[in-house]
C-alpha cells in the first residue's frame, strides 16, 4: 500500500509509492516510453481499464463498451488506494499514514488523436460536467478531505499516455498548498471584508491590460504575479467558493473559454505542454465568503530550476501584460520585441 | 529594470523580466538552443563575460585572463539588477518593487567538458570555497536579505549553458519557501527545545536505512519524506545555522561527499539532470538554534505535473530506503524489482 509521509520541517506530505517502486534503470534516458502502440483509453479497448465509474454515452449502449463520448475510470496504477483505514502512526520523529484516496482518469474523447484544443467548446463542457459529477460523488466518502482535478498535456508536463485525459486525485488530507491559498484569501478578507479574487476581477476589468477575454460567466486573465510565461487563470465572474456548485450556464461559458484558450495556446506556442488545475474548497466545507474557485492553466515553456526549487520564487520571462496581448486574437499584429534567453 | 511582484493571495514574490521579454516564438520547440559553438565560460574567453568578482588563479596571472581554476562573474543577463533603490509601491490591490539584487555565475572549472562528477573532491571543495566567499561579500549589501546558491545541471534541470557552473541570486526579500522552512524548524524547536535537523541526524544514524554515507563532518541521507526519486540531502553533523560559517574541515568533507554523490548519481542514473540548492539563514540573522544549513540535491528524473503544481503534494516512485541502497556502492548487487510507471 502506498504511504503518505510528512516532512518534519515544512509539514508537506508526499506519497511514497512503495509497491511499484522504480529501479534506477527505469529513469535512464533509454527507458523513455515509445510512442504509438496499444492504447487502453481508445474506444473498443474498454476491457483494458478498470470498470468505468461514469460515462456519458449514446442511449442503448452498454457500460464498458463503445458508444461513450466521456468515460471516467479508476487509474489502473493508482497513486493512492481506495480501500483501508487512515492508520496514522509515528516513526520516531516522523509522521506517516496509509496512502488511501481515489485516483481516477477522465478520458476526454474516444478519439486518440484529438486534444482538447482540437475538439470544440461543447465537448470541453462535457469534460467539465464529468469533473463536477465525480467531485460530488467523491466528497461523499468521509475519509477524503480534498480532490485535485488536473490535466497534464505533453510529456514535458508529466503526461505518460498520449490519449487526451485528465485526472482526479482525492486525498485524506488537505494539501499544504491548498491550505495556504485558503489562509491567504482569509487574511485578505479579514483585512478588507471582501473576496480577494472578486477584487482582482474588478481591478482587472478596470485596468484591462491583463484581461485576455471574458464571456457572460467567465473572466480569462493573465495574473499580475504570473509564475510562468503565459500562465492564465479562468475565474467565474460571480462569487462562488465550491467548484461542485457550478451552474449549467457557467459550465457552458467555462467550456467555451477553456477551449478558446487551449486552442489559442496551441496556435501561438506550437502545441505547448501544459497543466491545468481546478482550485476549489476542501470537502470539509461547502461555502466560504473569502474563497473563489478557479482554474489555473500553465504552459510548460521553461524548466523549473534550482532557484525556483529552493526559494519558491519564480523568474517569468514574459510579463503577463505581454502574454495578454499575444493571447488575444490580434496578438499576431503586435510589433516584434527582441527575443533572448537570460543566461542559464 | 526587472520588477518584483507579489501574488495577492499566496504572498509569493515573482521576478518579472521586463527588459528581455520573450515573444511566443522564443518558446517554440524549434527555438531550442543548439549545442556546441562559442562558450563565454571557457578559459581564454574571459573578455566575453562581465569582469570577474572573484577568481582562484595561479600566482602571477592577471585578473580576467586565463590561469584560474574557479571564476565568479556577474551574470551577463541577470534576473535582477544590482543598482537602484527598493522602490516598494502599490498598483491598486497589488504590491511590487524594483528588481534589485545580484545574479552571479560560479564557473566551476576552465574545462568545458568536465562536470562536477568528472572532477575530483578537491575541485568541488574549491567551488564550495567560492560559494562561501561570495556569500560573505554579498551579505555586506544592506539592501539584500537572502542569497540562494544553486546549480542546474542538464537542460531538463534548467541549464541553458553546458559549461559547468553554479549560480548565486541575492534577493531584497526573504523568499516564502525559505521563511516556511525557518518557521517550521522554529515551531519544532518551540515544542521540543531541539533542532529538528539535529534530531533527524540522530534518528537516521540510529535507524541506518536512509543514511547513504557519512564522513567526519557530513551526513548524506535520503530524506524520510523525499519529494522526488533519489532526492538526497547533505547535512553538517555539527549544528550550524549559517553556511558562511562553514569551517575548513567541513569544506573538505562537504567537497568529498558532494563529489561522491554526484559521481554515483551519474553512474547509476545515466548522467541525470539535477539541481542542488544551499539552504541557509537570511542575511538579517547570523545564528539560530532552531535552524541547520544543508544542501538538497534533486535529480530531475520525472516531470512535475498538474497534481504537484496544484497541491504541493509529491508522488515519489522510489522510496528513500530503496534509493539509499542503490546509492551506496554495493547498490548494483541488490535484487531487481519490477519497473513500471504509474499511468499518466
Amino acid at each position: 500500500m502506498p504511504e503518505l509521509r510528512k516532512d518534519p520541517v515544512i509539514g508537506r506530505w508526499v506519497i511514497i509509492a512503495t509497491e511499484r517502486a522504480k529501479r534506477p534503470s527505469a529513469y535512464a534516458k533509454s527507458a523513455e516510453q515509445k510512442k504509438g502502440g496499444f492504447c487502453p483509453f481508445c474506444a473498443g479497448c474498454e476491457e483494458h481499464t478498470p470498470p468505468e465509474v461514469l460515462s456519458y454515452r449514446s442511449p442503448g449502449t452498454e457500460r464498458n463498451t463503445p458508444g461513450w463520448w466521456i468515460r471516467v475510470v479508476p487509474n489502473k496504477f493508482p497513486a493512492l488506494q481506495i480501500e483501508g483505514p487512515e492508520n496514522r502512526v509515528g516513526e520516531g520523529m516522523y509522521d506517516k499514514m496509509s496512502g488511501i484516496g481515489a485516483h481516477e482518469v477522465v478520458i476526454e474523447t474516444p478519439d486518440h488523436n484529438k486534444s482538447l484544443a482540437d475538439l470544440d467548446a461543447r465537448q470541453v463542457s462535457e469534460v467539465i460536467w464529468a469533473f463536477r459529477d465525480r467531485m460530488i460523488e467523491l466528497r461523499k466518502d468521509p475519509r477524503l478531505r480534498f480532490a485535485m482535478i488536473f490535466k497534464n498535456h505533453g510529456r514535458d508536463a508529466g503526461a505518460s499516455l498520449d490519449h487526451p485525459h485528465s485526472q482526479i486525485i482525492a486525498l485524506p488530507v488537505v494539501p499544504k498548498r491548498v491550505q495556504e491559498e485558503l489562509d491567504g484569501a482569509q487574511m485578505y478578507h479579514n483585512f478588507k471584508e471582501r473576496c480577494v479574487f472578486c477584487d482582482m476581477i474588478h481591478q482587472e476589468q478596470k485596468d484591462g491590460v491583463r484581461v485576455v477575454w471574458e464571456n457572460n460567466g467567465i473572466l480569462c486573465l493573465s495574473p499580475f504575479a504570473a509564475r510562468l510565461p503565459f500562465e492564465t487563470w479562468l475565474l467565474p465572474k460571480a462569487h462562488g467558493s465550491c467548484f461542485s456548485e457550478i451552474t449549467k450556464n457557467q459550465v457552458l461559458d467555462l467550456g467555451e473559454m477553456l477551449y478558446r484558450l487551449l486552442r489559442r495556446m496551441k496556435e501561438i506556442l506550437d502545441d505547448p505542454p501544459y497543466n491545468f488545475m481546478i482550485h476549489t474548497l476542501p470537502f470539509t466545507e461547502t461555502n466560504r465568503v473569502s474563497y473563489h474557485w478557479h482554474i489555473e492553466v500553465i504552459p510548460k515553456l521553461s524548466r523549473t530550476a534550482g532557484f525556483e526549487w529552493g526559494t519558491g520564487f519564480y523568474i517569468n520571462t514574459t510579463p503577463p501584460e505581454d502574454a495578454t496581448v499575444y493571447l488575444r486574437e490580434n496578438g499576431a499584429q503586435i510589433e516584434e520585441v527582441p527575443s533572448g534567453s537570460p543566461a542559464s
